[in-house]
């Protein structure tokens, strides 16, 4: 049985979600759901892993290197990988090409199926060095790179499937001529558009990953992997089962590659600016998402930053909706590329069903509410989660010296399990609407703006700018009146932010569904691709058309 | 009844169409079934224009000009158009915007071939204009302009209609949480992306100019057409009866304008490079499609110019071939961007079912072929046309001095009707395959190499560096043997060129026909963009997903 016949179900069902949209999810999120053995046995893997070669690779290595450091344990990894020349990478990319597009797209799906359910087995271990690289919760860590990470995965093959097979093979072309017919046979083949190459970042290693590199591998293209430096082991783990199953099918395992590197010789710029790389897909800091961008003849799908607005009219209930709000500036210390930064709050305050609330008081109301979640026994650092990185540390502790009010000041948190956790609660500074200055930067990290603005019109025309100028992902909006909502949805998505509006209970701006969410919509500087949207597989393949008489 | 339920038929045939990829047409290209007054009418009404201003759109006008030449009576046409600022026609596109943005795509897609059943009406005049302009024979002018152009409108309509109606408008999530579900309301928004600007040319100013523009349109975004300088009135025709719709529905006409120029002061960078256009489709030739493709921040779709084959390893019967061939090369003096130029043929001759033809008897056929084209009484002028412009004309003249053999020279060929007409016959060259620095120019008007190689596969190498180096939009091909056909499709496919094997008879690589072929692949530097494919529509909006509790 083919690895297509083996997961047709699968996969047809993931093209229907697609369609549909609604609720659908293929790896349960629940770590339950894999059973009791599942979580030990996973952390006891990913323990073997620490201070030794990552040998699970089919890939020759000219040499071995690593440098992940706990954001938990401030200890070193100690994990190797093989490094690998860049001109070595692409020779095996290309030495695998013509194969690998021979493959039928069906069977290249059921191949990527196949891998999925693989790493199933280990979304406990990946979770675990998630864990330690990013400094995400635990909880999070494994739903994110694990379970969430692989929907989006095979939501990419799904409509990768879907569009190449949107044409016929082949057709009979008959034109009537009056007295007699021209005929032509024609066929229609999805040609893919050559090697890709996936960058990843540190705080999303699989999440961020496995959706351009599914994509890019449903339509054909060998793939180079480059992981950050500080991230690589979750994303080996997948490369790694990737290879098992090509090499099971009888293909050369260099159809997807793991192009490791140390900081002191990163091989992105090789790679990305390498003749025969066609394709790209980035995420990461803007500066060098830019630089992508910029090179010519390239297919590229970026996720660069963006500043995520939240635009506060009227509420509800307050306290819902606060309690809402501070998860989402605390999930992960602010790191997640959907979390809100910028709070537009008008000067004359929020609605209530009770009247206004002072503009003075709301903050009171939403420094308490973020501070509730830090201090919070059950809460605490299991929200938060670690910092990734010590400069994105530095900035929290320096919000301080800014130069604008300090609603909220920055606060160590206790860990109870890591002693040594770069933890630190969220600061919540105060400004001016025009204060542009200030809040127009991203601030990487746990530190939201709260800014003063003349009205709601004024807050939106603000949140739009903003996005219009320097992008953004997603837009939190609270506004109980249905002509305040139209207008703020008719500004920003003429931006091309999505606008989640009035939320409370448990979902939160920052989380984006796969088969029902488009991720960052390519229409603003916050990124120009979008997952999965039809052209985030259509530009992987080229349709060329053959005809004969 | 709205446009949309007045054509939802039409519409409903034209997305079928484009699924099944058969042969279909909406809009029949024999002149006959137009009834007999329409050609006389056409010219009549066509006649009417000369020396006078073009009043028919509702636009104002700063000035007035035009400077279009017929290549057949080298009289000007006299025709004058509304000159009109650059940031005029951005500010009235912008003020246009959120109207047709607001048009559901149905409307717009029942608007926009309202339009075109009206533009049925004036084929003829479309069709004199459009032979006055290019130098196509009144045949082709009619064809290429009239029906074949509506059809690829269509065509575009039609995928852009599809693609936006591809996800629901809105959707209950509903996420099973074990104890409780989480509901959210979902609406999806295909938002059109900004100010498109629409870059005509001079030999087809319909055909290549209405797949963008009503793409465009069909998705939401206002347009500025800025024609060729001297091939302005086959398009003004079509944007007038755009206009003529637009106001009828009730909206406002400068959702289409025509931003039509003259030679002292082009208009074209400044509105590609206004912060305003946000797309931009071009055709006409490389250096400044590059420029086009080089602006950041723009969504850009070309046809550029390529350098077309013909790889000739053997044929079942040589004066079919012959006729086939020396017909793509004559047609319209090959100022087609799918004609042939480079054929490619092996030193050791030509395979035939009665042995091998030798190379130079292959030359003194081929010669043969072309020569009794031009100098037959029924064809002659009336398949060459006249040559749209001096320069290529002079080239034409100079290619005795190329330096390199010229097997059939060019001649004057007698124009009955016009005796001022532009005309020359092809001439045939004959070059050595290491001559790469000759072929490898794209000699645009009726100059063909016929290129001296080691044997086929020689052919197909040259011929695939070329396409992988200069582009190619289509490659003609002459194989008995399965095999060598198997491996000719194999290499070109992967520079994304189409081949089309044995042509004989009344079908040519020049045509590629609405509904079913593919123009352009978009994968090699012939151009980036492809009609019409998903991406050639999906690309100039962008999915904005919302969310509320």
């Amino acid at each position: 049985m083919s690895f297509f016949e083996k997961h047709k179900s699968i996969i047809d069902r993931a093209v229907q979600a697609n369609k549909e949209r609604v609720f659908f999810a293929q790896y349960p999120e629940h770590p339950k759901a894999y059973g009791p053995d599942a979580g030990p046995d996973g952390e006891a893997a990913y323990k073997t892993r620490l201070g030794a070669r990552y040998d699970e690779l089919s890939q020759s290595a000219e040499a071995w290197g690593g440098e992940e450091n706990s954001p938990y344990t401030r200890e070193d990894l100690g994990v190797s990988y093989p490094l690998v020349d860049s001109e070595t990478l692409i020779n095996n990319a290309k030495a695998a090409k013509r194969a690998w597009a021979n493959v039928s797209p069906a069977e290249r799906a059921g191949i990527l199926v196949e891998s999925l359910e693989r790493m199933k087995n280990r979304f406990f271990e990946i979770g675990y060095a998630t864990m330690h690289t990013t400094g995400q919760s635990f909880i999070m860590s494994f739903q994110a790179s694990g379970p969430h990470a692989a929907d989006r995965a095979l939501e990419a093959v799904a409509m990768a499937y879907e569009e190449q097979g949107r044409f016929p093979e082949d057709v009979t072309w008959v034109k009537p001529m009056g007295k007699f017919d021209i005929t032509l046979k024609k066929e229609y083949k999805a040609v893919p558009k050559g090697i890709s190459l996936v960058i990843g970042c540190s705080t999303f290693p699989t999440w961020n990953t496995v959706p351009g590199l599914y994509a890019a591998l449903a339509t054909g293209n060998p793939s180079i992997v480059k992981p950050h430096p500080k991230s690589v082991l979750p994303i080996a783990i997948v490369v790694a089962e990737i290879q098992n199953v090509l090499k099971e099918a009888g293909l050369d395992p260099n159809i997807c590659q793991l192009g490791a590197d140390v900081s002191d010789h990163l091989i992105t710029k090789e790679l990305a600016e390498h003749t025969d790389v066609k394709m790209i897909d980035y995420t990461g800091g803007s500066a060098f998402g830019n630089y992508i961008e910029g090179l010519s003849s390239k297919t590229v799908f970026t996720e660069k930053a963006g500043v995520n607005s939240c635009i506060i009219d009227s509420v509800a209930d307050m306290k819902a909706a606060l309690q809402n709000i501070s998860f989402s500036v605390s999930l992960y210390s602010g790191q997640m590329c959907t979390a809100p930064q910028n709070f537009f709050v008008p000067a004359d305050g929020v609605g209530t069903p009770d009247g206004k609330v002072s503009f003075d008081e709301f903050v009171d109301h939403f420094k308490q509410a973020v501070s509730g979640i830090a201090s919070h026994p059950k809460m605490g650092v299991g929200v938060l989660g670690a910092i990734q990185n010590e400069a994105t540390y530095e900035r929290l502790q320096d919000t301080g010296n800014l130069g604008v009010q300090v609603a909220l000041p920055t606060a160590a948190v206790d860990s109870p399990q890591f002693e040594n956790a770069r933890v630190g609660s969220p600061t919540v500074l105060v400004v001016d609407g025009d204060n542009v200055e200030m809040y127009e930067q991203e601030l990487f990290g746990p530190i939201v703006f709260i800014i003063k603005t003349d009205n709601t019109a004024d807050s939106v025309a603000r949140a739009r700018k903003m996005a219009d100028a320097h992008g953004a992902i997603t837009c939190l909006a609270y506004a109980t009146n249905e002509d305040t909502k139209a207008m703020i949805k008719a500004e920003m998505e003429e931006a091309f932010v999505p606008v989640s509006f009035n939320l409370v209970g448990g979902i939160f701006v920052n989380q984006h569904a796969a088969f029902s969410d488009f991720h960052v919509t390519g229409g603003n500087p916050a990124g120009n691709a979008s997952f999965t949207n039809p052209e985030y597989v259509n530009k992987r393949f080229v349709w060329v058309g053959h005809r004969e008489v």
